[in-house]
């Protein structure tokens, strides 16, 4: 069979409680991963579509964040209400969400401010950061 | 800064002990993606190559598997030795290492036969199998 579509990597990595950095996914529960996976499922995507676990992304003051491959889309503050949208919009149809893009010069950058203390902060300003 | 010109996903998936479609990583050690993760440090390639952990890539079969995006190169039967040949032939000479190279038709094809029972006789078989 072909390679995959659209290979999406949703960052589950935790750090320990008031990293700097934040956490993508501080209670561990995988959920934003298994919400891609149910959409997935739910429209007969799969297998050519995959929802995939990852380690940390090094994205961390955009988090939650999600890349998809080999678009090379990166999505940052990503909420479980995105996720319909996300396989709506961009992997049916190929559109680019841009309140959830990071674009490339936030990417890589690595920690950008000392005052980022947690994860709810991050999620809840990631317009403002990212 | 830049997206990364090479995101290295290393399956570090754990199966139960006898699962038909073999594991990735039965130890659980990580080695293989923490000698990715050095070998790239120690060529000075990072931040812009990355190694990444990452969950299940649904390609057990011809594990220990690995995917380099946004180039979409996939091997299989990668062993700790082929690190430093993966880093030097394809992330910094755009070769792809036709021993470990997963071809299209044989991705994303589930359990192809139902006498594969350990990850040792998959990676022992790679090359018949995949």
């Amino acid at each position: 069979m072909p390679k995959f579509t659209h290979h999406i990597f949703i960052c589950c990595n935790q750090r320990s409680a008031g990293s700097p950095r934040g956490c993508c996914d501080p209670a561990g529960s995988e959920a934003l991963r298994n919400a891609f996976k149910a959409e997935v499922k739910k429209r007969g995507l799969d297998p050519l579509v995959r929802a995939n676990v990852a380690g940390c992304l090094d994205q961390c003051e955009c988090g939650p964040t999600v890349v998809i491959y080999p678009q090379e889309i990166w999505y940052g503050g990503v909420k479980l209400a995105d996720v319909p949208r996300i396989i709506e919009e961009t992997v049916l149809h190929g559109r680019v969400l841009e309140d959830l893009h990071i674009p490339d010069e936030k990417l890589n950058t690595k920690p950008r401010a000392a005052t980022q203390p947690t994860a709810g902060v991050l999620f809840d300003s990631f317009q403002a950061n990212c």
